[in-house]
């Protein structure tokens, strides 16, 4: 077991190394810490090896230019400069929020970026604001779009998060497929089927085995097939494509480049990066934050203290699974799996950091 | 069969009839016939008669004050007075391009509202402008979320179209369920049953009877169980609540009204009539039109040439079953059910209109 403390200085000394100012380097390690205490470790701690690895093949760049290059009142486009994706969504939101201050609502959408790990990070930048926060991001390519034998587009998130009153923030974060790829990936070191409804293999067959998509195989989007709705999954990741990636001048599907350290970069590009798209809306541009507020308590309430089916004590509110996870985490600490543990000790050899492999 | 042009004037001529004026009256036929065209005949002319009887319960208004009631440069709630939803959702879209116009995007949520036929018509609206336009609404409860029995969110259809250049339009409509409620009324009167996945009953067991809705059961989210995803169509589903309903001051969740004539209005009201949420985001506020339009064309042919699963010629676009489908429709005509047509001769004599059973 790690403390949150240990590690979250530890990731802020790698950023740091890699060329990152005080500022970003926290933010980095803000971003990972809050993916694993979050209970989305595939976006935590193990995926330090794939932004040391970009960073030192230069795919990413530790001094980015990051900057408007269009706007309106209530848009922007964003060129990151090649940035770690963290701080090219950290500024970019931040522009979002400036913009919904000014005029209700700020839309941003923001090419020439990289993986930027938890989509419901940015969304919940706004929450402090008293405004509704959005976020999005395409990502490369492992899913098949209706009635494809191709990997066509990412997992493409989509996270919103709500501000409420005495309860805690509506907070929604979500890929627009069935299961997250983190998820085949423990499957598959585990020997696991998983069930049918989430993959299909090289000929487009139902497959339930988690390591088909390296055998050319992919992933359904929501839904699964078209009689359970793969179709709604499938227009629903192609608006954030659209939106992170064609508004911005990013790549946009098969061509978004792959953040994981192994897999080569494109040789086709259409654009700049991968793309992300964040909004904010101040909620007092609709109504007065406290009378919103009361409302969105008696939202949660409701649904709240719905009845249940058997074996569950009370329906979910989004974001709640996260939120205990979190204070579960941080109370008891955050363990990595041991093989992860002596890769970061690697890292830190080479970067010359003290690393203790638990 | 009908011809477009028959059934158009015919139901111009019933919502005159209601107390709408011309173009009030021109509007609703457009929205009604869109749908019959559209493939999606369950917010077709079938609907008229629930349309009528809302009128003579008078729980629509016919002659309505809508007006905006709060606003920001980007933003705006509407008071639809209890309009009918056709007239409010068209009233509230030119708002939102209006704004979009002004400073870059529009986006507007509307309260005391009623049912607003297909969503897809006011996200088209943007098209003409160059702008990407977003609609969507809340709608009486027939879906219950995840690890629930209740019925508490309704299908929350999502839609959002796209402008390109030498193609037609990106155009996604969408129900944040697995199925639209029309199919599976089509199901029971048939006898058929349906996939497992779309349906629980009153205990929350896989169901296949499309029936259940009526003795107890409910709708499943797009997902349809916890491991195919069911959590995020759930999310889904809530944030069109949350915008439609929480921003406007409209009922949430259950307390939508039923449009549907033959349900009875709620007893509890937690707000005003059903509540919208429509976008508007001027192309040229991110990208110059021409280079986004060429872009957009660039994706559409990189999806329509992807690799295909047996017995499938081309990857579809989002739009392009619907545009096929109308170009079929407006060729042959119109079919209705013949019961259908019985009850609109109906509604016709007791308006005093001319009205042929075919």
């Amino acid at each position: 077991m790690y403390s949150y403390e240990y590690l979250q200085k530890f990731t802020e000394n790698v950023f740091s190394k890699m060329g990152c100012n005080a500022e970003e380097a926290a933010l980095c390690a803000d971003l990972f810490l809050s993916a694993e205490v979050r209970g989305i470790p595939s976006h935590g701690i193990i995926r330090i090896r794939d932004y040391y690895k970009l960073f030192k093949e230069k795919r990413i760049n530790p001094g980015p230019d990051i900057r408007i290059v269009h706007e309106t009142p209530s848009t922007a486009v964003v060129d990151a400069d090649r940035a770690i994706g963290m701080i090219a969504a950290h500024y970019s939101m931040k522009v979002a929020i400036e913009k919904a201050r000014q005029c209700g609502s700020g839309w941003v959408s923001t090419r020439a970026s990289n993986h930027y790990g938890i989509a419901g990070y940015y969304a919940m930048m706004a929450l402090e604001h008293d405004m509704i926060g959005i976020s999005m991001t395409n990502a490369n390519p492992l899913v098949a779009p209706l009635f494809s034998l191709s990997k066509m587009l990412g997992t493409n998130p989509i996270a919103v998060a709500i501000p409420a009153g005495k309860y805690p923030p509506f907070v929604a974060d979500f890929a627009t497929t069935p299961v997250a790829n983190g998820k085949l990936t423990v499957a598959a070191k585990r020997g696991d089927d998983i069930p049918f409804g989430l993959l299909q293999d090289k000929d487009g067959n139902p497959c339930n085995d988690p390591a088909i998509l390296g055998q050319g195989g992919s992933m359904l989007p929501l839904g699964g097939d078209y009689e359970h709705g793969s179709h709604k999954g499938y227009c629903l990741s192609a608006i954030v494509d659209i939106f992170s990636a064609v508004l911005s001048g990013a790549n946009f599907g098969p061509f978004v480049p792959p953040f994981v350290s192994n897999l080569k970069a494109n040789e086709k590009s259409v654009g700049e990066g991968t793309g992300h798209f964040f909004g904010a809306m101040r909620i007092d541009a609709f109504q007065p934050a406290s009378e919103f507020k009361a409302k969105m308590d008696e939202w949660i309430e409701t649904f709240k203290n719905a009845s249940t089916t058997p074996g569950h004590d009370s329906v979910l509110i989004p974001g709640e699974p996260e939120r205990l996870k979190e204070i579960e985490i941080r109370r008891d600490g955050i363990s990595l799996i041991n093989s992860v543990a002596v890769e970061i000790k690697g890292i830190a050899d080479e970067l010359g950091l003290e690393f203790e492999v638990r």
